[in-house]
């Protein structure tokens, strides 16, 4: 590849020479010739037997032209013959041309005549690269022609890309099938092509001047692709992102931050309604055990613990800074910070960027690049480490400990979580706000999260990633680990306004998100309260050994409706073998329905269900149960509830381990029995056919991300 | 157009007589020709003069062809001439063709040259009808080609479909940019293809015994719509469904069965635990004022009411007998309420065609027929209706009385109903249950509810409509007088799978469910909470005058997730003219962003939403707004909440009415705020930002479809 790379280096080199921005056809030639990108067959004949031999060896047809410096306008002067099929054709057209071409101009100085293989046929589709400002250097593909280009049926992953990433792209694209063949089409040769898109993705990787490329089309056959044009935009001038941060670095100082041995609260006040004043009663009350330190200019003790002028006064080493002081004197305490050598910041206060003053923002990134102390915001809320006791925040304290770790750029979801987490006893290990991301941003907290014991499971929502590239590498480590779910909000056009409007935050094209995303193992959130219900959800549910998910039912209505929400969601309802219908019918009266959905009846005793759902539980080709009850007099939904959780509880004394979520239908009473399921293994909700199965399906995809499926 | 019937009558008698399933290509151009459906032009020259004046009048290019009995195989014998583009031309073709047919067979009858108009360039759609088992005639359109083939992008409509319908089909599919020309091609002659729609639909409508219909291609440009194939298949014993019941005749048994005067329970019952029991108990305890009738073999008296060993035995007259006896005795008792001229049956037992005895299920329709007895269900909950303290069912009584009437085809989601509509504190005048459907169904519902004061929205559960079109014609006169809220479940091949094992219903296309509904003014819900919050929602708002949506937020970050489900939900968020921009600026921080959505920024006092608000409701531009809250100290939940419907009221007093939704981010205060808004009249929601968007949506939906917008 050095030779390969030597000679694309030289093209480059003459084009930034040239001053140019774009690379003539030839020059494009040159460059996929070197990375072995199929071009089509071309060479310059000086007779009309090498013509012949060219063309033979070239496959037919060929296309045939004048090569000369004197003769711009080549079909004017009958200097191209196109279709030509045999060798004698090839032979003949070379005197044709030469003729045409005398007569055209006779002193034209013919350097020969061009023989160029013909593409025709196949499937036309575009493979190219283009840069993003938040993801880099990315790999496109889709098919060609008009229709796609109305329905922008195209898919990107992050550049280089494996050859495993390209073959998915074939099979990423809405009309997938025309690939396969259809209508008598020939299928095309998937290898021939995803080798395009590897060695695409792999020069603009070791090129990053290059910033966009373009093979439109591609023709893919049976037995090759080969691009018929080639466009390369270049620019000199282009700086692809630093490297982030090594992971034990970011680990090292995020663990201090998060479980800190000592806070300073700048700003701390005695006065109730000041945020100073907040920050120092949730620390307080939330139980934060080590040691608190307010930074006051005046007070000699805030709410009982000693306060200093500045931390420099402070004797002992302190891990975390909150900052509750107004925007312009943020930058002189955290000078301050780093000359005590603080590791971490926690800066709640707005009137930076987001309000104008990027100027402000500026200068604190440059405090903190110079001391290395890490800045958490600014304008955020603050965060929680339950694990620590910490509420290192001016919302209201938060107690519920659990393992879902949550973010939120924006401080408004940030309290949406806190309630819908009280609300639901979902119990958290953190809840963080990122704001403005002046530095600390999610694959920051991907990182900690990912090493942390008490988190399993990272919930994110997001409005931009400031490098997208960094956390789609982040995210593909940790989501084999943990499942890592983003609510990228600015999914649409005017969403996207609203952000930048918000933020000053460039969104991007959502596909791109959409693709990347799902290359990294991330769960994508479709709404608020997707995020946070698969947050609940989804670690609650043991993994799933396999694909095969079976309804059981005592409401026959909710199955039509939870089998429309496993295709929704991806999840396959598994077919029946005879075998298993049978043992399945000896549980269910006999006008109950077996197959898959099993319809046991809505007048069931619960022994009924009991039967049917240790039977789903043990056999191992099932992998996953969704349960539809139906309140009736004879199975109460408490009833009902304490049965499923006792008899999960038997079976996986016995090693069956399996994903369990209910949908109940019925009165009131059945809220108390889904919170019952809830708290004990099996995701279940009140009215809702689709909620258990979005959960379910989540955690599906996530194992199939992350390898275990 | 009489006469055009009879050619078509003609062909079609011709090819009934042949005992054939289809048309041949000449039988196809008659059928086409009658109704005025453009094919190519044709004709047969019998000179080479004739030809190149035939060919001229068409316009270029033509093809020729000999035409000859004894000559088979045209284009072996030369007989073929393609491409012909001049009048000179197609002289000359004339003479080289009969050439060739006497070198070929010297003794040939000879009838002339077929002249025929060449189809190419445009753009290639493809228009057909199919026959529907639930909407008996359709109308579809598509485009051609192998994309549209795999992406399966077709729309249909009811058969007549109106030019409008036409039109509406041709911005119906996914792809639909197309036809308005892109890259540089031109725009189709919407007109023209329209009325090709048209003429297509009227045909099948004309004769159902053409059970399916294709044009394809029909090739589209700028001038015309010319369909170069048709083929057509015919099925004389095929027999459209009767006429659905004169819709006063439904209402008038649909009113006497919902607000009787009297009830008979059928196997009422003093024993605990029995279906009669509880319906008895339900009669009675729910209020309802009626006389209640038991009928039992034995009993003389059950929960304080005489009873009686026949329906017959009753002295009064009764409306509504509600059956909880086994499935084989309904028959017999059924015939004794004919004989005592009831109008109604409730029949909740189940052991018909659900369970396998569709024999059972046939002789109770009989008798229902028989003696004009309207059936409801069997296999059914039974029914609420709430302005006449009805609760006919076994299930737990009911009295949240409201204006939202709702049925399910199935019992679970009917339970579903109840408790959701309970713990909502959702209003119903009706909950029904229709079950098999052995007569009553959907569109019965919809001509009592649709005149039925207490009534103020129509939401349906089902898993199939017996009678679609007899449904969608209902559906689309309801709903511009009131909102019709459809939840078609076996939407997808899993779930229709299902469907069909339990109620034994084939569940249609769904796209076709899908354009039908759309077509009919039904708001289709996507799931069951939906459907749920629907009925909830939608009534509370009202009617918006225009399309312009703002929406004011306190987070930012909720104002992009409000933005992303306005796009959604099909709602425009308005372009703020700069005079509303600056009021609006008045009102808020220097650092908050105006534009769309308004964000006051989180720090702000009730005063600012209050302004904010106020502004939003009286400027006239402004049709609706979405309320994005931000829990702070500042502005507590209830505070804003109070707020919040205090503005409304005093702008309704003004006469500023407009629909007006929230989202609520905060500690758990907001379920509390939430509940009081909502109860309020704006549908508002914790924790989530696309219910609101939805409920808004759907609203907007609506109006739409009721010509209200």
């Amino acid at each position: 590849m050095s030779n390969s790379k030597d000679v694309v280096r030289k093209v480059l080199d003459q084009v930034k020479a040239d001053n140019r921005t774009s690379l003539t056809a030839p020059e494009g030639k040159v460059v996929c010739d070197a990375y072995g990108i199929p071009v089509p067959k071309e060479g310059v004949s000086k007779s009309a037997g090498e013509a012949g031999k060219m063309a033979s060896s070239m496959g037919f047809p060929v296309v045939m032209k004048i090569v000369s410096p004197d003769i711009l306008h080549k079909t004017e002067a009958g200097g191209v013959i196109v279709g030509v099929k045999t060798a004698q054709d090839a032979e003949q057209a070379y005197e044709t041309i030469l003729g045409n071409a005398r007569k055209y101009k006779a002193d034209a100085k013919i350097e020969g005549i061009q023989v160029q293989q013909m593409l025709a046929g196949g499937t036309e589709v575009i493979v190219g690269s283009i840069t993003d400002g938040s993801f880099g250097k990315l790999v496109a593909f889709g098919l060609g022609g008009v229709l796609v280009e109305v329905l922008k049926d195209i898919t990107f992953r992050l550049a280089p890309a494996t050859k495993e990433d390209a073959l998915s792209m074939l099979d990423g694209i809405q009309a997938h099938e025309i690939l396969k063949g259809v209508r008598g089409g020939e299928p095309v040769n998937r290898t021939a092509l995803a080798d395009v898109i590897v060695k695409v993705s792999q020069l603009v990787t070791d090129f990053p001047e290059i910033v966009e490329l373009d093979l439109n089309p591609v023709f893919a056959t049976a037995k090759d692709a080969i691009a018929a044009d080639v466009r390369i935009v270049v620019d000199f001038a282009y700086q692809p992102k630093p490297k982030p941060r090594p992971t034990e670095e970011i680990v090292a100082a995020m663990s201090r931050i998060m479980q800190p041995k000592a806070v300073a609260v700048i700003g701390a006040s005695a006065e109730d309604g000041k945020i100073g004043n907040s920050v120092m009663k949730n620390l307080i009350n939330g139980g934060y055990k080590g040691d608190i330190y307010p930074i006051h200019p005046k007070a000699t003790e805030i709410l009982g613990h000693k306060a200093y002028k500045s931390v420099k006064d402070v004797p002992g080493v302190i891990d975390t800074a909150v900052f509750a002081i107004p925007a312009k004197f943020v930058a002189a305490a955290l000078t301050e910070c780093g000359e005590k050598k603080i590791p971490g910041a926690v800066l709640i206060p707005s009137g930076f960027a987001e309000a104008g003053a990027p100027e402000l923002q500026a200068e604190i990134v440059e405090v903190g690049k110079k001391y290395d102390i890490r800045l958490m915001g600014p304008n955020i809320y603050g965060f929680y480490y339950t694990p620590a006791n910490l509420c290192a925040t001016f919302c209201t304290a938060y107690d519920v400990k659990g393992h879902a770790a949550l973010s939120s750029q924006s401080g408004g979801i940030g309290m949406a979580i806190i309630g819908f987490s009280r609300s639901a006893k979902m119990g958290v290990s953190a809840i963080v706000g990122l704001g403005n991301k002046s530095d600390i941003d999610e694959d920051d907290l991907l990182a900690f999260f990912e090493q942390d014991p008490n988190t399993s499971i990272i919930a994110q929502h997001c409005e931009d990633l400031k490098d997208g590239r960094a956390f789609a590498e982040a995210a593909k480590r940790v989501s084999k680990k943990k499942p890592v779910v983003v609510l990228k909000a600015g999914r649409t056009s005017a969403g996207a306004k609203a952000a930048s409007s918000h933020t000053g935050a460039l969104a991007g094209n959502d596909k791109i998100y959409e693709d990347v995303l799902a290359q990294s193992g991330v769960i994508r959130a479709r709404s608020l309260r997707q995020l946070l219900e698969f947050a609940r959800g989804v670690p609650v549910l043991p993994t799933p050994k396999g694909e095969n998910v079976l309804i059981i039912t005592g409401a026959g209505g909710s199955g039509v409706l939870l089998s429309d929400s496993c295709v929704d969601n991806g999840l396959s309802l598994m077919s029946m073998p005879p075998d298993l219908d049978a043992a399945f019918r000896k549980f269910i009266p006999p006008f109950g329905a077996a197959g898959n959905p099993v319809d046991i009846t809505g007048g069931e005793p619960p022994i009924t269900y009991v039967n049917t759902v240790k039977l789903g539980l043990s056999d191992e080709r099932i992998h996953s149960l969704i349960l539809g009850y139906w309140h009736t007099i004879v199975t109460p939904p408490m009833v009902f509830a304490r049965n499923m959780v006792e008899v999960k509880k038997e079976m996986e004394a016995k090693g069956f381990v399996k994903p369990i979520v209910a949908s109940l239908a019925g009165d009131v009473e059945v809220e108390e029995a889904a919170e019952y399921l809830y708290q004990n293994g099996i995701p279940a909700y009140a009215y809702s056919t689709e909620l258990p199965v979005e959960v379910l399906g989540a955690k599906y995809k996530w194992a199939r991300g992350a390898g275990l499926l």
